[in-house]
């Protein structure tokens, strides 16, 4: 009975099925029927009554249906002619999606660094503080979070700093953020918002700290590292009035800054009146003796310190901390306007996690674990890649395997994710290879460039059992000549 | 028996209690002593030999403790000399502490916009959600976070938006992001990329959107909000190439964009190559009818579309999404490589909430609560506020209190603030009032200023029987003539 311009069978229009008020299925499906072109623009739609009649349903259903996708801009009504479809695909690539990124290749075995053991994650305890917070919240905790973070974890993130690393850091000084990224990005703004438009990043380092400083609109300027850490002289040849520093254990080389580094450190910073931010980087990871304490402490108004849970607990997370000098906490407050603090339930759960004393005891168990998975690594590759030499301080989550000038190291890199290994090449982050904006022409590349072919071997987020199979495949990826 | 040369009670070192192994107590105090004072530079330390005679220990704990502050920089050690402190304060003000910000004004009553109902937040669920998704995460997604998001989360989330707000959107358009701040900062990057340097805001509308497109690098451009929403014919007297737009329910004004004026809108963003930025603020609360659906599914080549659950759920979550039409993905992608995603536990306790059917279940109860509340809210104005006029569609969680030319709005908010009721005046929300780099010339301030002076009423966080005293405290703050 219905008429119409178009060939629509308006009577299977809710044949779909679908849930929900019989007047938003008649919506729903009008609008899928116009999208996809099967009611296409300038089609008329029939009276309501002609079409309630067809569906079997009151005409306020229709009506109601009808009003609704004039309001949506899906038909137009006009007195005195028929409602019509006022929409047409325009430039709408509705079907042009974006194809899903290629699958991740299949990885059997972990050796790049950066994780720590993701099996090893105190599930348990972290739901039940995660259950705890969540009992024990009061409503005004879900309000709008402080930028800042949470007292109650800035407290206790404070007491953390002080007891283990050394820090001098109060609940005022501490900032919560989302891990050493964010801290990082949060921290370059603030400098920025001092004046401070050029900093240092240590050559070869993590490529994500320099694209935060990049980020923040800060110039980027690569200083070598050695066996002692950064090499603090070299500061002096660049512009920059701020440094970034692994002190306790630099990434990727495994060095710790030396106690005269660190004097110069604090030095220069003050000579140049600028800030030392130190990556306080798997700091809790040393097997020979306690951890170093933080430079930090040393000089709480020129060092701004970083942290996170990312490798102790997990990266996902996205929980992490910062320490700034008494003086620039204005400056990081108002440069972070924008910047949220992590969500507040986790944020207590961690607060929670360390104050049961349960973080204590997963950092003792892991350094447990680290230590022997660490010493079987070097007997392993003792054994089966004796031609490398490994170097880095009795720490953290990763070795440096510095291997024959003749070493294809990218395509050992290549070859290995072939056969389900991954690996990094210690080029991968030195800073004269990523180009981009990260790369200036102040640094001493040449230097870190001339210690030759190196692999960084991650140890956190490998099974002990699969250490020989993993470095047998290492073996097999480097080319090496025969043995075994 | 210990020589020394300063007075320092060395007998008295480890009185002070602590945990742990002896030697870390050892230099714990002693770092403690050197930090405030007690031991100051220059000063010699006893011989190990001593020191551990002193304090009935062995030698051993008393070198480990000395290597350990030589190495953090508190002690220097000399070959044929005394180890003596070798740190003071310098520029260290360790004292001078950030002052803690001043708390908050207590609030009894809060009628400020912005929040749901935090005491109704669904603890039990939300709680078991995050205990079912920590028992059956697997560990890789313990892994570094992807930054678009956790793609059981955005396939959840697509799904969402498209039964629910008339989306076209797939997991492959959605971004996981922390709120819409942190969507429309990513937006922003993504349009800066692609050339655009000018967008447009409603005026009056949301400060912090307009701070979140600034600090991405955009000019921002008011455009004036009327009874049918954004004054759409006014985009093309600014540069703008993007304009952020509330269409289902316009903040502060509560307008709900036009048929008319969604077209215009379209139209424009075509004519000048440009897209739509729609802030889907507060759309899941319709009272009258079915929420209107998105502009996006009208165009989604043309239109971003960002929510989140911090109007519905809790801000304290910082749980948001983005869809992005598929040309800028990659932009959206390449412009945004430091931002992460959220926790991705999180995450997936959204996604398990969603998929379990409890989002759609709390917003139902939501609905109904607000909708009452909302008519609660107006009767009680009616009543003690009769010099009022109310505006805004039956919608969302805020409505627009008009008043007399003669009443003073700023010393209204001062005078409730003292009486614990937390009040926002419209002039707040105006471009022209924020000053600084929100400010431009180009917006027809003078059209938005002339709608005189409102409050901006929200019911969204506060219970039904505190709306009557929070209402007579309101006509008091107003200043009215006496009745009642």
């Amino acid at each position: 009975m219905v008429v119409s311009q178009t060939n629509f069978a308006w009577a299977t229009l809710l044949d779909v099925g679908g849930r929900g008020r019989l007047h938003d299925r008649v919506a729903h499906a009008l609008r899928a029927a116009i999208r996809d072109g099967r009611l296409p623009e300038g089609a008329a739609v029939p009276p309501s009554r002609a079409l309630a009649e067809e569906l079997g349903c009151s005409r306020w259903v229709v009506t109601e249906a009808y009003g609704q996708l004039v309001a949506e801009g899906y038909l137009a009504a006009r007195v005195g002619s028929a409602t019509r479809v006022s929409w047409s695909p325009g430039s709408a690539p509705t079907t042009a999606r974006e194809p899903r990124p290629p699958a991740r290749p299949k990885v059997r075995y972990d050796l790049a660094p950066g994780l720590p053991d993701l099996r090893a994650f105190p599930r348990r305890r972290w739901a039940d503080a995660v259950r705890a917070v969540i009992g024990s919240a009061v409503h005004y905790d879900l309000d709008i979070p402080d930028p800042a973070g949470h007292a109650v974890l800035r407290t206790t993130i404070a007491q953390y700093l002080r007891r283990s690393r050394g820090a001098d850091a109060g609940a005022a000084s501490v900032s919560v953020c989302a891990g050493v990224s964010d801290g990082l990005v949060r921290t370059c703004r603030a400098l920025r918002a001092e004046g401070i438009a050029d900093v240092a990043v240590e050559n070869p380092g993590w490529g994500r700290l320099r694209d935060a400083a990049t980020s923040a609109g800060l110039r980027v300027h690569p200083v070598p590292v050695d066996d002692d850490g950064l090499r603090v002289d070299d500061l002096a040849r660049t512009p920059a009035r701020a440094v970034v520093v692994g002190a306790a254990h630099q990434f990727p080389t495994g060095a710790v800054l030396s106690p005269d580094r660190r004097a110069g450190l604090l030095r220069w910073a003050r000579e140049v009146d600028g800030y030392v931010v130190e990556d306080d980087y798997d700091a809790e990871f040393r097997y020979d003796r306690h951890p170093v304490a933080v430079v930090q402490g040393l000089d709480p108004g020129r060092v701004f310190l970083l942290g996170s849970v990312s490798k102790t607990l997990s990266p996902a997370l996205g929980l992490g901390w910062l320490v700034a000098p008494a003086a620039l906490t204005p400056a990081l407050r108002s440069a972070n306007l924008v910047a949220a603090a992590p969500p507040v339930l986790d944020q207590l759960a961690l607060a929670t996690f360390i104050d049961r004393g349960w973080y204590d005891a997963h950092l003792r168990a892991a350094r447990r674990r680290f230590r022997a998975r660490r010493d079987l690594l070097l007997r392993t590759l003792d054994d089966l890649v004796p031609e490398g030499r490994v170097a880095g301080t009795a720490a953290g989550l990763h070795v440096l395997l510095h291997l024959p000038d003749h070493v294809d190291t990218p395509r050992a890199v290549r070859a290995a994710a072939t056969a389900g290994l991954r690996l990094s090449d210690l080029d991968d982050y030195r800073a004269e290879e990523s180009g981009g904006p990260s790369r200036t022409s102040s640094g001493d590349g040449g230097v870190a460039r001339s210690a030759g072919r190196a692999l960084v071997l991650g140890y956190g987020n490998i099974g002990d059992t699969e250490i020989r199979p993993a470095v047998a495949l290492l073996r097999d990826a480097l080319g090496l000549p025969g043995r075994r």
